[in-house]
């Protein structure tokens, strides 16, 4: 079959590779319908390996580098392994990306983000950008008839979103800021609305992005390149500052800047990816009482983020930007995404 | 009468001055028993002015510099303004240090240690080394009779302690760390056993705190100068780190030690005030959802504080290493805390 393989930084290779074999027990067959670039996609392609392991196989799948990409998918089962109960050949589905041991602290509690094996589908083990793709049971979620394939491989992106908004958690009347319209913030941002916030602040510098949050019902965008955000986001609120500020950039000043945008006693969810050091002053936490809340991928949200796109409480369609072959994914995909990062949020790949 | 009025860094002086005049409505005039010395009476001394104003009157008591410093005490009610309630004359109590609004968002929903307008007793309006002091009645804990003045000086460090607990909050059979063993790291280690904790660890360079931790039940006492207390702490909890961590220190490198030493998804309060900024990367709480939460002073612990003291929960009569007259308060108070640190905790001052 055919699939995206990364063997280095720069090098992803779409070749022709052996199509997974009967699944195991507790494991399906996935035909794969879209599959989604994710950030960590790109970072991988552009600076990795950061996640992908090269040197020993995965403590859980035994996997390492080359690795098929791909973690932001919808499919349809063709084939499921012994003992599995929860899907059927057919089901169309969005799999949860954690695939965990089940076994630790962390995964005892279902706190299964934080296994301390985790292996992401598509990072640690073979991923969707590929015709086929085998996954334990456990991950599946079922997408109803009136969620497409394409909105389908939405849900894991969303499913982010959600999390942060639990993590705070956002509670209906809140005034919230939300730091960068890329694909977490926008999902984000859809996410906050459908939680009954007052209202949302989105701090963007990006005219195509911020048309994006203006889409999406952002009360107001606010761009540091005209004028003070911190100022602007007081002024909204009384004086105040926002009730919850989620950080969805990753950069090192705009982690302290999510800090100060939120009120005395506010919380700060950080949901971004960091590549350098901040420098903070922690009596800018102990003097306002405020909390500053780690949010990593997600832990029970597809099944809230399926209901909320099958009702449509939260509408993400217009987040797909661009949908492309398999074949074109380096330079359509990846290269597309660094050169016109302004324009894109989301470019779906087909294997078909 | 007599005080100890803050003129300016390293000039405090011990003088005669007015007695405070007829407390006013919502008023009383406390004569005090005892007054301890706190480390932002130290710092005042030390490097002040920090939070005396000096060019303006306060916003909310149009008090500023010289001012009678003393916030940790206890004393008998001798006269009540009118309107007076709550409490009445010849009642010893222990005032909360909070002077606040009641207007603000903040006092509108009890935060009132977070008021737009607070004021400290003994830093932004006359405190209590001297021999009377006026305090509005509303911030006044009567003291039981199994509760001596002396003990009664140490509801409000002791308050700090259990705001810091509240703040995580700590619940039964967690494994916390306390970083610091001074006064507040003292009293939190004592609140923290009194909330049920499992297991406590303490981590203090200084050997006569590292005695006093272990006196007040510190499961353990790790010396950073002894090896890696991260990995104690780890090697101590199955792996994991610390379901919460209390940082009572203030140092720029023991914020982001605190945020080590807590297991992934535990919770850090902050309680130290800090001098410096500090290096963290915030990949620390993301990766990790880690929790940071800002703790500052009280809001609401001096009744919960007494109760603990009165009926032994909490036994506080041994972190008193010092009781001096007020006349002497330079010497054997502020400059004996400074040339002697190690070997002090909390020294009480008689106006007597």
């Amino acid at each position: 079959m055919k699939a995206a393989v990364w063997y280095g930084k720069k090098d992803v290779r779409v070749e022709n590779v052996p199509e997974p074999p009967a699944p195991g027990p507790g494991e399906v067959k996935v035909k794969v319908h879209w599959c989604g670039i994710c950030g960590s996609d790109l970072h991988e392609y552009v600076a990795g390996p950061i996640f992908i392991p090269v040197n020993e196989g995965h403590p859980l799948t035994g996997s390492k580098a080359p690795i098929i990409l791909g973690h932001e998918f919808s499919g349809e089962i063709v084939e499921v392994g012994a003992g599995v109960t929860n899907v059927q050949v057919g089901d169309r589905v969005a799999p949860d990306a954690c695939q965990v041991c089940w076994d630790c602290y962390f995964c005892k509690r279902n706190l299964y983000n934080l296994c301390e094996k985790l292996a992401f589908t598509g990072l640690m083990t073979n991923g969707a950008f590929a015709e086929y793709v085998n996954v334990p049971a456990y991950t599946l979620f079922k997408l109803p008839d009136n969620i497409s394939s394409e909105v389908g491989a939405l849900v894991e992106p969303l499913a982010v979103g959600l999390h942060a908004v639990r993590q705070a958690p956002v509670i209906q009347g809140d005034t919230v800021v939300v730091l960068g319209a890329g694909t977490i913030g926008l999902v984000t941002l859809a996410a906050v609305r459908a939680a009954g916030a007052r209202k949302v602040f989105v701090i963007e510098m990006a005219k195509a992005r911020k048309e994006f949050a203006q889409k999406l019902g952002a009360t107001a965008v606010f761009d540091p390149q005209e004028g003070d955000v911190v100022a602007k986001v007081r002024e909204a609120t009384g004086g105040l500052g926002a009730d919850v500020v989620i950080e969805c950039i990753g950069n090192d000043k705009t982690g302290p800047l999510a800090v100060e945008l939120a009120r005395k006693g506010g919380k700060i969810v950080v949901a971004g990816i960091f590549e350098k050091e901040s420098s903070m002053h922690f009596n800018s936490v102990v003097f306002t009482e405020k909390q500053v809340i780690g949010s990593l991928g997600y832990a029970g949200e597809f099944g809230p983020a399926i209901d909320l796109l099958s009702d449509g409480r939260i509408k993400a369609e217009s987040l797909i930007t661009g949908k492309i072959s398999l074949d074109d994914i380096v330079e359509k995909g990846f290269e597309e995404l660094i050169n016109r990062k302004e324009e894109n949020i989301k470019i779906l790949v087909s294997p078909a």
